[in-house]
């Protein structure tokens, strides 16, 4: 695939690592990238994640094959809506949102006719922001998950598929619940525990904590902001995942509680056959 | 501090780490490490940890200045009182397990006259094992918790403090019951937290990790009888730091479920003004 014009709306570290993987990899020949405040966008261009910035999105989609939506789960679907009419007929839409049911039934049924829709999380990222910690590698061997809806338009669907795979993520295909009820346990169940975590550690105590604490909590460092908004999209799987997280949580406790150790070594045993499956 | 020889009992990752230091350092002319392996301590010995391995502890103790015990928590108070007679008289002992309470109370007052025992937690570690990960630099900046009861020696406390900055660490002193009770809520509960999560993981969502998932289990992949013998040792302590965490989860389930989404942006901005305060 080789559009010619890629446009990135939202260009912090996921939109300006998609723009630096393009750009390296040569599969547009102009990136453009929309965002709200003139300084972000020159410093995408300053990095070489865009060629062009633009506050009005009008220009900035003319005649771009494609565009990738980079901006918080709350944001996306509203964005779709408003700049489909200023696409050319043709014109792919993607993203890169965290969740994935509510923008996807928000978006599909609703787009000019000519302009399709893909939803797309790639499953990287990091608690830091801003296209200066931006990395043409951050999808490399990475999955993305592409979702499919009975709506979904075939074509667009592969497209969507090589695009990913150009800039070096692994792909595969589930439905928007499906992607979210497996992001409630993988992602979004981990966050609220990392927050849960570091938000009752007594100041007193923070010179005490080490690397384990450290590790634990890292991503209680994401913006709190787009966070909100990804467990509003959520809510639902994300309430779900929390009751086995519960049950496994007592089950730790009554083995302290009866001392015992063996229920408690056999816990953490399991626990380790899965940590130790994941690698790094 | 030149006390001519130390002896590092059990020269894994602490211990082997430790023994890097000391040479490194040139703070003893011999380091020796007893081992149960002659195969770990020829390891040891190939990485330079130690400068002779011995598996039967008596030769090994004879002239030594300090001896650190750097095995299990479970096994460290029993091989003090053994060992401890055949040491010469002036000899500190003193060790790196991660809980203290325990081991204190076993071994104070139970030391032949002579020989004094100061407990030490250094809080440098990894989920990593054997003295291949040894690193030189592993305490450089860390904190290391040093206890002090009504019986502590305060000439020997004083030498063990010397130690470890000499190794590079800060310390701290503490009561062996003020460490258990921050080490509970800053090193073993979010041990348990990690294998909680990692625990309830099913295999088909593996692929569908991605950095977060794997911070925030790390610490998972720790060897379960180690941890088994920390959680028994600090049993009390670690059912008390439940307390507050189970309060705060159920602190998000209310906000998910009320679809109070300011009350739980709050909990995420506490959470992250902790974690932007703890560094990397």
């Amino acid at each position: 695939m080789q559009p010619g014009i890629i446009t990135i709306v939202g260009a912090g570290l996921i939109g300006g690592s998609l723009g630096l993987a393009v750009k390296q990899r040569g599969l547009a020949r102009i990136v453009r990238g929309i965002g709200r405040q003139q300084a972000s966008l020159e410093r995408a261009r300053a990095v070489g994640a865009i060629d062009e910035g633009f506050v009005e999105p009008a220009a900035a989609l003319a005649g771009a094959g494609l565009v990738v939506f980079c901006t918080p789960v709350d944001r996306i679907a509203e964005q779709v809506l408003a700049f489909a009419p200023h696409c050319s007929p043709g014109t792919l839409l993607t993203d890169a949102g965290s969740t994935k049911g509510t923008i996807v039934a928000a978006v599909e049924d609703h787009l000019p006719s000519g302009i399709a829709f893909v939803g797309s999380h790639p499953l990287a990222g990091s608690e830091k922001r801003g296209p200066d910690h931006a990395d043409a590698n951050l999808f490399e061997g990475r999955w993305t998950v592409v979702t499919r809806t009975p709506r979904t338009d075939p074509a667009a669907l592969e497209k969507i598929v090589d695009f990913w795979q150009a800039v070096g993520a692994r792909v595969t295909i589930m439905t928007p619940d499906d992607h979210d009820r497996a992001l409630a346990i993988t992602s979004h169940l981990p966050h609220l525990l990392a927050a849960a975590l570091a938000g009752i550690l007594p100041a007193e105590l923070f010179d005490l904590t080490a690397t384990g604490f450290r590790d634990t909590t890292r991503i209680a460092a994401g913006d709190p902001g787009l966070w909100t908004a990804i467990c509003a999209h959520n809510r639902e799987a994300l309430l779900s995942a929390l009751v086995p997280l519960d049950e496994r949580l007592r089950q730790f406790r009554r083995a302290l509680e009866n001392r015992d150790w063996t229920a408690l070594e056999s816990l953490l045993v399991q626990a380790k056959k899965v940590r130790d499956a994941l690698g790094n």
